[in-house]
């Protein structure tokens, strides 16, 4: 595949600060980053997006809105979503990216259903500020806690019913490349597809929530299937996302480097 | 669902001696036990099988055949699993549980070949020995570890193109809870169930392998994922799996009376 677009996960360096992290970027020649909610410069989003310009780093998306079951009220699933593509819009992010929420109590049609009324409901204040929401599927083994979105087919199931351009796809590696219908998902994901975030899988797998490679450290034949997302049409920035204690405790400079040169490895 | 023949899975008492489980499952009404084979009294199927008679147990079902995949060459997995197929026929067992092995190096095509092939080419001397493969989905989370294959839909896969009647299906509530297909898998599974596991899915996780829990500890439905594989047209035994070194730390007497009564209370 071409030489893409790189932006760094601020999940990458959930241990640094948002500053340390755009200057790391800076220094490794990256400028985009995808930003975390809590992570904002003395929670405070406008400061943030200023930091950011300051050093010259583009906001590649926002993570990240949905939660749209579980414990709290679907008002309070809302209003936080209200908020947050409030502050993409603050922070010039064109994407905010969707964690559905978990099946809770192991309900998978009610967390589907109150899914598909969350999303419905906050869709026109997307459309309105421009944001596009990324529907991320989730890797199974997280049904339970984050979300019942699980295979990329549901997603496109979403898409489908839902017809709204404000609605998108988050295709991320570590999540998606165990399902044997993974590329018939990709076959109907031309126009679809507006964030990817890359990590690797690691064997054996150290944690996994927090047991995520680096790219080349694992076993997704990643390059590859980079190459197949992009047959889709996307050209959007690829975001390596690795959560990793052993990456969080390495200097964020040295990790920023480190991922820019693995991904030109792979491209 | 009525109340159905119960199994105690070894893997549930990892820890205790074969004979002591023996003795516990007799003295919790339970008549038949699921054998792993790394656990044979004296590494001997026979003196095993004549232990388990003299209990009055029966072997529902021998842990594993399989592992098509993976370093070993596929001359040493077809003896292999020739073994385990005349161990199963010692212990009286009807069926072998085949966990199909790892997509190595992340490569799921080459696994999904090579387990084609090593099924194929073991079908003939299982079908002249009486026992049934039965071809067990893992977990996604599973991939690169221990099965590429893991869904339903590639288990029918397999058995729709080797056609044998020797070939049939095991079910683990853990392995396929989470998918979005299940109920799809189901509705073609008449006469295909040769196995059943149970074991629920903890909130928190406590681990990917070993952090599964008694029925009833967890959030997957049970009684009414029970219901709707006996609506196949199951009526074998359901072998009660749960890896958890939590369980294996207490008697296994104590273990094999709390499962037998709560199966009785999701029946």
């Amino acid at each position: 595949m071409h030489s893409g677009q790189l932006s760094i996960n601020q999940a990458t360096a959930e241990t640094s600060g948002t500053d340390d992290l755009a200057v790391a970027c800076r220094a490794a020649g990256i400028d985009q980053v995808s930003l975390w909610r809590h992570k904002y410069l003395g929670q405070d989003p406008a400061r943030t997006a200023a930091t950011l310009r300051g050093h010259g780093l583009r906001v590649s998306s926002l993570c990240r809105g949905g939660f749209f079951t579980g414990t709290r009220p679907e008002q309070e699933a809302y209003e936080d979503n209200r908020r947050a593509i409030e502050e993409a819009v603050i922070l010039g992010s064109p994407i905010l990216v969707l964690v559905c929420g978990p099946a809770v109590g192991g309900d998978i049609a009610a967390a589907e259903s109150a899914i598909r009324r969350g999303i419905e409901r906050i869709l026109p204040a997307a459309g309105d500020a421009g944001v596009t929401l990324a529907v991320e599927p989730f890797h199974p083994m997280f049904l339970a806690e984050r979300s019942a979105v699980v295979t990329l087919a549901q997603a496109h199931r979403l898409l489908d019913d839902l017809t709204d351009p404000a609605l998108a796809l988050a295709i991320d590696t570590y999540h998606v490349w165990w399902d044997p219908a993974l590329q018939a998902g990709l076959d109907r994901a031309a126009g679809r597809i507006a964030a990817v975030h890359v990590a690797d899988w690691l064997v054996p797998t150290p944690s996994m929530l927090a047991g995520r490679g680096l790219p080349g450290d694992g076993v997704i034949p990643l390059g590859d299937l980079l190459t197949r997302i992009e047959a889709t049409g996307f050209t959007g920035p690829v975001e390596v996302e690795v959560l990793n204690p052993d990456v969080w405790a390495r200097p964020v400079a040295e990790v920023t480097a480190d991922v820019r040169d693995r991904m030109a490895r792979l491209w």
